[in-house]
């Protein structure tokens, strides 16, 4: 154990992390740089303006957590919900539950809106559940959730939410740079989403975006965020001025690198081409694993382009499966969560790893470890 | 602004982060691994060794949280207190005044006792003030107060919290790694630190340690803790096992290369050999100082051998000194902070920058500036 640590060149085709573009590992081992340098503050400029480009927004609250996406989930629900808030979640899957522990944790007046797992929230559900609850200050919602497969239409879920008064929070951390995303257009008040999926960077760090609305109600809470680390106030501090930046913590100046790499890539090659890569590598990839006897969860409307849940086969041990995969093939993909373990298999292919190559790759360990 | 960042190979003198060993750098940016990958767990049980070596102890739960060290500082803030627990902050400094600002925001009972900032905590005040207040359940402290340069004495401190049945908390975040630190035989009960100082690391990753009365307290907790991302007992599950390891959050796995390789490296020096050449090479930075007409704020027996404040000599314009230093020489020292803004810089010898070439350089560069 003395000894540097030298990873497999693992083929990630999980849920996240996925493969890293080399030019993003490169920007990792840069020299580091003080977290007030001139030239450090600069570069937090030109990833805010990057991320604004990838979120779709003019918000001047976007900036990176310096932590995982779950971290985002956190960061977002504790400055958006005073202890006592009602707060409506729509639960189709693992990470939408996450939410609700996490409200539960931090006081909040939680509503449960539940939907099948492998579906997208049903509008109408929602709809309904504001009737009967219509002093609901936020609705959050998952986009893309990682655990189904299935993605959800939160344009018309934050216009609902809108329609009651209420606020709109969306975890897009498998969509972003992935799946069409329009914040500003869709009008959702604020979103997280994690590096290592669509955007093809190292795991670690958490874009997110708040709104003016939601911005404002932050700066006028009767409770102070009951957070330090993720106060929104002291963040938009260091982030943002005016003037002078405030010191807030130490952010990892080259895990910032990485991103602001990987922002550089989505941009150069266009977002909207990157939406449409992904869309049409899951078109291929579907119609491969059906040649091979595998069908996916979700119906073909609400599937997230860039992760497939792929049922698993009658009689067929799934641990054994993905072992051999791990084993034979140097070859990651996901297991299923909560109430799909032992039920699916999860498929990603994003960021970098969403291409034609990669759709071979798979479908040959998979024919070869299930034969 | 569309183009690869490139940082300038700057000269890190000031509080953190220091510089980066080149061998640390190259760990970065080798292929990423899933969070729940053998390969990758194998790995976190070898930094989980490395870091009982680097803190000294033999606590089972000795980890590393994926954010800065003031996530660590709030994560156990958030894990040993309960809403309207009494807890006693130590406070000499900006970074002590930052758990007092946690606290508040998490509901604790605070007590504050004040100490004058460059100076030790007085381990007679901490009596006082427990005899005071006899049902004050955690003592936190500062080891190395990287605000003012203070060392205290947190072994003596730790022995008074117990003796008025206290747990004893202690921000080891300058220290560790440079400095003399024995959780164990100082029976510590709960200690945070970070990656960019003394570990010679890039930033973003906080190692902390609990001892079993810490643990057996957060597995008792009345009120659960209220964060998800920082709940003690979910990370363990995700450490510790037992047998097969929950998934938490999505761990940045380039970051953990970078730090498996930079306890490595302390572990080759030898921590005692560590801790001696950062004594040495303060004492030799010191003597330099002096020669050119600088006074060291604090006492000699409260110095922290890697973090030195020095008295801006009256009538020096303090921030033009330190552009001059920055822009003429690539040098980075720091400002003061809190109640000795304008009053102090701060200069950092830490991990890989601890050695005689960096005092010559920072001498000659400032011997250059102040002229």
């Amino acid at each position: 154990m003395n000894r540097t640590f030298f990873p497999m060149n693992r083929v990630l085709l999980g849920p996240g992390p996925s493969n890293v573009h080399p030019k993003v590992l490169q920007a990792l081992s840069k020299p580091a740089l003080g977290h007030l340098d001139p030239q450090f503050i600069g570069l937090m400029d030109e990833i805010k303006v990057l991320l604004k480009y990838t979120f779709k927004t003019e918000n001047e609250a976007a900036l990176v957590l310096s932590g995982p996406g779950s971290l985002g989930m956190e960061a977002c629900l504790l400055n958006l919900v005073e202890p006592g808030d009602k707060i409506l979640v729509c639960v189709g899957g693992y990470f939408a539950n996450r939410m609700t522990q996490i409200v539960e944790k931090i006081d909040g007046n939680l509503i449960t809106l539940k939907e099948t797992w492998g579906r997208a929230i049903d509008p109408n559900k929602l709809e309904d559940a504001l009737k009967q609850n219509p002093d609901t200050k936020i609705v959050a919602f998952v986009h893309a959730e990682t655990s189904t497969g299935a993605l959800s239409d939160i344009k018309t879920l934050s216009e609902i939410a809108h329609k009651f008064g209420a606020l709109s929070l969306a975890d897009v951390v498998t969509s972003l740079g992935a799946v069409e995303l329009r914040i500003d257009e869709w009008q959702i008040d604020a979103a997280y989403s994690c590096s290592q999926k669509g955007l093809a960077c190292v795991a670690g760090m958490s874009p997110i975006t708040f709104g003016p609305r939601a911005v404002e109600f932050i700066k006028k809470r009767n409770i102070p965020v009951q957070s330090w680390f993720n106060d929104l106030n002291l963040l938009l501090g260091y982030w943002n001025g005016p003037g002078k930046r405030i010191y807030h913590h130490t952010a990892p100046s080259n895990q910032f690198y990485g991103l602001h790499e990987a922002l550089l890539l989505l941009k150069e090659e266009g977002i909207e081409n990157s939406w449409k890569r992904h869309k049409e590598n899951s078109i291929k990839l579907v119609s491969r694993l059906e040649e091979i006897g595998l069908e996916p969860l979700v119906p073909e409307r609400e599937r997230i382009p860039n992760l497939l849940t792929i049922k698993i086969p009658e009689g067929v041990d799934e641990l054994k499966v993905r072992m051999d995969l791990l084993n034979k093939h140097n070859l990651e993909i996901g297991a299923g969560l909560g109430e799909l373990a032992g039920k699916v298999w999860r498929i990603g292919l994003m960021g970098y790893n969403s291409n034609e190559k990669m759709i071979n790759y798979c479908i040959n360990a998979l024919k070869d470890v299930l034969q």
